[in-house]
């Protein structure tokens, strides 16, 4: 493809959607990437910018003439252009791609980035369609055939009182199936919902979710309206918010991506490989108290990692159950202590299971009963000790404001590798020896 | 709030939204369940039973009186009522649903059962705003102005030709703004999608999020309109895919719930747990290998969970983002040689790393360099082999057909326990005895 023919580029580009074209271009290799953009950045257009991961969109924002960045971003909704500029670390390039605007796209981007990071009103676009609540839907018609510029999208026309205010919305479907003598008022929705610009986005995102909301007004601390987000910010929002979380869970700092260079993927690695280590040397202790019944019974040493093995996995499994129920709100103070004593009878008794089976292990490998018991008890407390910390944990930590899905993980198998080789060493320096 | 008061009650849920009552329904006990429903089944409504966790959901249909029932599932969308009766266990509620819709409602019902399970049939609903493509703005708001049943929510007009198949579709917010002669064909969007009846439903929402979707129409194998499919139900697709992959991750069965019982949740934690233990017994023979360098070196009992933690943990923040590329399509045949490098890269330099400090800490503690140097060379083999085996496995799982999220887990901590304690143990008698 890159043999430098760029009508053939054309051709196969042209067709494609601009999301497809941002996928491509964050597969293909650097050094075809730097091709492209040379033979095809005045094709380059808003959407395919807006559509890249943010690393690769400052390096090719950076490589791009800037008439050509200008270009681009013209065509771009105000929320859009706010995603693209408050990436970038470039202040430079903020300025180019401000510089481009017209005057009340740039007033009203640089107010957007007056309202924190992840609020609102970093997510809402300023084109709104509003109408007085006294009109009629002729009137609204009327008003929206000579207006003179429409948002690209819109589902809801916003009834504002004289003070901008809004006070309630209209769908289209509603309008365009009314006589044009019906009141909008008469035909507004009963689920009209406003955010606060300072809003987190989260939370905007969740009531989007939970009341199927398909745009809602934006307002400022006078209730006055300021702009409208849509259905499709609140789902790329939900989205990120899914991935962090899975992300957050493994250990993995959730700004990277596929196309990040190694040395950045080692950097954003290291910090919970050396969490995990700190932890596993505590672990590690443990087993050092125990060394005088390991040098004994060298058994023990082979059937140790089992115990903590099971412990760490069933304490993330209830982990990233409370995670994910605290995320979606479904775990609250109501039910709180319904779900750890699930969670913890469940641990014992999947525990006194594989206890038997382990036991029965035990007796045959080594052919010790009492190892077999030994083993066998150890699992039952670790797995119990893995469904009270698996939930415990990240409740307390969300109370105490720490990001759960971040740091449960290290906590619940510190937990379980300790109890587990203390729980298995220390019944067998007391039973064995 | 349960102490039977009715007024109260009524008082209370009246003004929250469906969304709220449901949850509400699932964070309370069993026993308070019942008073509710016994207090209050008359006002349980379509839209709280469609919001309700399906566990739970035919827990009360069971206990509702079969009239009301059928009053709250009349109000329903048709998509709504197929995602109630396609997760009933139980055949004669569903016939007390069916026989409680009005013949045409059944018939769709009915029909889009017929479609296989998590296919854009199931997700799709009937109520279709349609018109001819040679139609004008005037002739379609005078359609809609005079139809008798119009879909709750709609966004878009589908034109289609005379054998009902959809040749594109327009927006409501352009038949608004354009005056009444003016043809529908030629404002018509240039992003018109549609799917198939039996596209898999994560297809389609995954089409959403790439395109920005509204609503996209669903067609038989001629060609012709079935019904269509709208964002919010999209939205929750993916939601749920997400929420899937998060558990499944971490090794639990996804149809799970908070509300579910003890032994629900036993059963469902059991299996996954099982193949932890095959796999840590796994580990384990491996370690048995080596019971007599053990007996030798206590300290390399202390020393080696550090070394298979730190593989496991590496492995997991490979394979997470390998899974999750995987799943937004972001990990393709062209980058995978450079993705597997990478972590294969990132994966030896963390090695050498922290090489270098548990090294040291071997010293430390034990006195003993070549100790250190033994821990160190095995933590670089197996973080390089966690990067290969993270990316590697989901890849060919996904290549062979099965969920990379579900089984990848087990695989890679095997690969990381097994290699792990084989280089530590088998550098340890190489050099140290």
């Amino acid at each position: 493809i890159d043999a430098r023919d760029r009508m053939a580029l054309d051709d196969l580009l042209e067709p494609l959607h601009g999301a497809d074209i941002a996928d491509l271009i964050e597969q293909i290799t650097e050094f075809q990437r730097l091709t492209l953009v040379e033979l095809w950045s005045g094709n380059i257009d808003g959407e395919i910018l807006s559509e890249l991961d943010e690393g690769l969109r400052e390096e090719l924002l950076s490589s791009l003439p800037a008439e050509d960045v200008a270009e681009a971003v013209r065509e771009l909704d105000t929320d859009d252009v706010v995603d693209l500029i408050e990436n970038l670390d470039d202040q430079s390039q903020a300025g180019v791609i401000l510089g481009a605007l017209d005057d009340a796209d740039r007033v009203a981007v640089e107010q957007a980035l007056t309202f924190p990071e992840y609020s609102a009103g970093r997510l809402m676009q300023r084109e709104v369609v509003i109408a007085p609540s006294f009109w009629t839907v002729g009137q609204a018609i009327d008003h929206l055939r000579t207006a003179e510029e429409l948002p690209e999208q819109f589902y809801h026309v916003i009834l504002t009182d004289p003070r901008m205010r809004p006070v309630g919305h209209v769908t289209l479907g509603k309008i365009l199936s009314s006589p044009r003598d019906m009141p909008l008022a008469d035909i507004e929705e009963d689920s009209f919902r406003t955010f606060e610009a300072t809003d987190p986005e989260a939370e905007v995102a969740y009531a989007f979710n939970q009341y199927h909301l398909i745009s809602a007004a934006v307002v400022d601390e006078d209730d006055r309206l300021l702009g409208v987000i849509t259905i499709d910010d609140a789902m790329s929002v939900l989205d990120e918010e899914a991935e962090e979380d899975i992300l957050r869970l493994a250990g993995v700092d959730s700004e990277g991506s596929l196309s990040d260079r190694t040395l950045g993927t080692v950097r954003r690695r290291f910090p919970w490989l050396g969490v995990n280590l700190v932890t596993s040397i505590l672990a590690s202790l443990v087993i050092a108290q125990f060394d005088a019944v390991i040098t004994e019974i060298v058994a023990l040493a082979v059937l140790m990692p089992i115990v903590a093995s099971m412990g760490g996995n069933a304490g993330t499994q209830s982990l990233t159950v409370a995670v994910r129920a605290l995320a979606t709100r479904d775990l609250t103070g109501a039910n709180v202590w319904r779900v750890i004593r699930r969670e913890v009878m469940a641990g014992l008794i999947n525990g006194v299971a594989f206890a038997i089976v382990m036991g029965i292990v035990g007796v045959i490998w080594f052919g010790n009963p009492m190892l077999g018991a030994v083993i066998g008890v150890a699992m039952v407390i670790n797995l119990g000790v893995a469904g009270l910390a698996g939930v415990g944990i990240p409740v307390v930590l969300e109370k105490v404001g720490v990001d759960p899905a971040l740091a449960s993980g290290a906590f619940v198998t510190t937990v379980t590798d300790v109890v587990g080789f203390f729980a298995f060493l220390g019944l067998a320096a007391l039973w064995l020896l």
